[in-house]
């Protein structure tokens, strides 16, 4: 019964408080603080500090001392254990706000995203570059992508051209979507879509006022 | 027993399958469909038929026909329980590329979200207009807003001055903060923050690649 592997199915409610924690960290951090405890995560999240030793448990975190966790190395837990270290590559689709938004938002390096490239129709905006990024043709995309199958398009067009564009990153061999479009996309069985649904969240935040 | 007041406490992940059923409403009527099936919105979502009329049956939903739910009447009852009809004040704080996507989302009056003006600490900026929305002066926050307790802030400032811009906030009696920003806020109890965790979103989809 030994060397079984200790593969961890992580719930999304668990990755969600863990990314939460990190933030926390890395503000620790930048302020040059060494130690946290539950009680100061369970504080900031208003949650309940034996949810947070709990999630922490899940780590395989040895920074414990008797003032705290050890604020460097439960981050690097934290990281190892939702494998941010596993680089993925991912192009944004549509240059308009929200997708310069993403392409500025340095944050997503540190989680594991490398976003290579942004893809518009745009020919004022084909040529130029954000933050380091180069804006490319979107009738170049399928030739672009390696399409090995761990590519990530990130959606960001008006909802209108949502699903016809869709069907362009389908045909560039990519299999996972990121979409922020309202749009609920029709994909073949082997795509996967993520909907980042922000009216969704808000109604979930507003429901009681 | 009669007369007891129904009032439904829906959870989120119901809250949140309900916005995306209403998603796919406003597509077919855009397409002009008079008629949808659970089935079909079932495989859209790839999720279970039963889960999408188990969902359906919360609301007070007349429009079902021999040939499925009619369109306009399914989304009308997703409106009116989620409570879209409720219009709710916001301001956007933080004029970047997010505040900007976030300005332009037209989707948002849709569900109740009437977002009054934005706000800026860039001269460049202020006096601007977006989407018919004014840039104003941040440091007019506290008097511009009606501090009745009802009101929202959608920060959208860069990371590093997240907490500043909150105590700002907070100082203007906005008692709700939709963060967008990767920074946890501290804000005292009786002041409400959803945190949109992209990067948790993001993590749980692409936790298996």
């Amino acid at each position: 019964m030994y060397n079984i592997c200790m593969e961890k199915n992580f719930s999304e409610k668990v990755i969600n408080r863990l990314t939460l924690y990190h933030c926390i960290l890395k503000d620790y951090i930048s302020s040059g603080k060494e130690y946290i405890s539950s009680k100061q995560i369970a504080t900031l999240l208003r949650i309940d500090d034996s949810q947070v030793r709990k999630d922490i448990n899940l780590l395989n975190n040895s920074g414990k001392s008797r003032v705290g966790y050890i604020v460097k190395e439960l981050k690097t837990s934290i990281e190892k254990t939702l494998g941010f270290a596993k680089s993925k590559k991912a192009y944004i689709i549509g240059a308009g706000n929200l997708g310069m938004a993403l392409a500025k938002y340095d944050n997503f390096t540190s989680y594991g995203l490398n976003i290579i490239s942004l893809f518009d129709n745009d020919t004022n905006k084909i040529g130029g570059e954000i933050n380091g990024k180069k804006i490319l043709d979107i009738s170049n995309l399928p030739k672009s992508v390696s399409g090995d199958g761990t590519e990530i398009a990130i959606l960001t067009v008006p909802g209108m051209y949502a699903q016809k564009t869709a069907d362009l990153i389908i045909k560039s061999n990519i299999k996972y979507i990121w979409n922020f479009t309202p749009t609920v996309l029709e994909v073949p069985a082997d795509v996967q879509v993520w909907n980042e649904n922000l009216m969704g969240n808000f109604l979930q935040f507003t429901y009681h006022i």
